[in-house]
């Protein structure tokens, strides 16, 4: 069905003003490329990506300090540092002895790139990009709050509310994340072993705090709880 | 020695341009206080503060989730989140069920406020802003990679050489945080008892990743290593 006004996908859509402007030029400039599951998205620091469609995972981990005992190198742990949705930037610093890194978290991931120099040609978009790392700076200033929290019980519920609330879809089981979080990614976000995790989570389904639906998707049953 | 163009303290001086534009509005019409060292910053959501001198302390708590065995009430804990120091922004959210506080955390810390709103007549202060949001998101990023780190060694070395990367001062025995730091505030940070960190800072200490100078002042001595 052809017509003049493309109504944009809903999962694609975002409050950008100037989005299909970016979409198009970006695509004129060979400055996008689709990424499957779990692939690895090369990255270079000073410059900002942006997701057109899918998710990002974004990960860090960190060299071990040379110290009397040293770990061996294969306990060098990846921590799971969230989500980058369909309209949204990041950009990966690097910075020693921290390592971060992007991973398309679905299929048909798209992902747009460009030189912050050439925001200046996009000030409106240069703008909402600030503004989203200022909403995203407060987010992860509610994360670490959670991260210290003693109890493991207490940060993974932290990290689901936080986790649903920002990234979750309503749907007639409550607010549900649109992306599967394996139990080895949450616990690597919260300092816990995967086991723990599943334990815990088992528990928090039996209190009827949260439930799994579809492809294993974590639900918030309980929408004014959130 | 009275001068006509006035030398800005090193202390107070930051890269806003209309630094002294805003100080002289804040004066005027009644926007900055001092606060004393440990004193609660009373904050209200949707409001900027900017620290024209000293320092700020932000903490965070999250109330513990209803499970079948809810800890005592005093366990609430306060998560150090790290400083706000003289030129810097900051803001604090609102956002159950956690809880972030600011204290002045030396004397005489000197806090200015406006609307988000009032940034609209002081474009390069707002676009300063904004800019020192998107950094800060950055540095939160590596705190958060470190504290996916199981080993409490490992987190307390990345904590130090980030805090001491970020605030730290150049000085003839390498860089040093301007500031003290508590065992218990370091603790809280990175999920780790007081005397845990006491025993692992002492055994940095005997191995010379760090010294502690002045009054009670942490250091890291080798500066090509930060």
């Amino acid at each position: 069905m052809p017509s003049s006004t493309p109504s944009p996908d809903p999962q694609e859509f975002r409050p950008f003003l100037t989005w299909q402007g970016i979409i198009d030029w970006a695509q004129s400039h060979y400055r996008e490329r689709i990424f499957s599951k779990d692939e690895r998205i090369p990255t270079r620091p000073g410059l900002l990506y942006l997701v057109r469609r899918g998710a990002v995972r974004i990960v860090g981990s960190m060299q071990a300090i040379q110290t009397e005992n040293p770990p061996p190198s294969e306990t060098i742990e990846k921590a799971f540092l969230g989500f980058v949705g369909a309209g949204q930037p990041f950009e990966i610093v690097v910075q020693s002895p921290f390592s971060l890194q992007a991973y398309a978290h679905v299929e048909e991931t798209a992902v747009i790139w460009m030189y912050w120099q050439e925001l200046d040609n996009w000030t409106h978009l240069r703008r909402e990009v600030l503004e989203i790392f200022r909403y995203q700076h407060q987010r992860k200033q509610l994360w670490l709050c959670l991260l210290g929290q003693r109890r493991t019980i207490d940060r993974l519920v932290g990290f689901l509310k936080l986790s649903i609330e920002e990234y979750g879809e309503p749907s007639d089981r409550g607010y549900c994340l649109p992306y599967p979080l394996t139990h080895a990614q949450i616990g690597s976000a919260i300092g816990a072993t995967r086991v723990t995790v599943t334990r815990l989570m088992g528990r928090l389904r039996r209190q009827g705090l949260i439930s799994i639906e579809g492809e294993n998707l974590i639900c918030w049953p309980n929408k004014s709880a959130i």
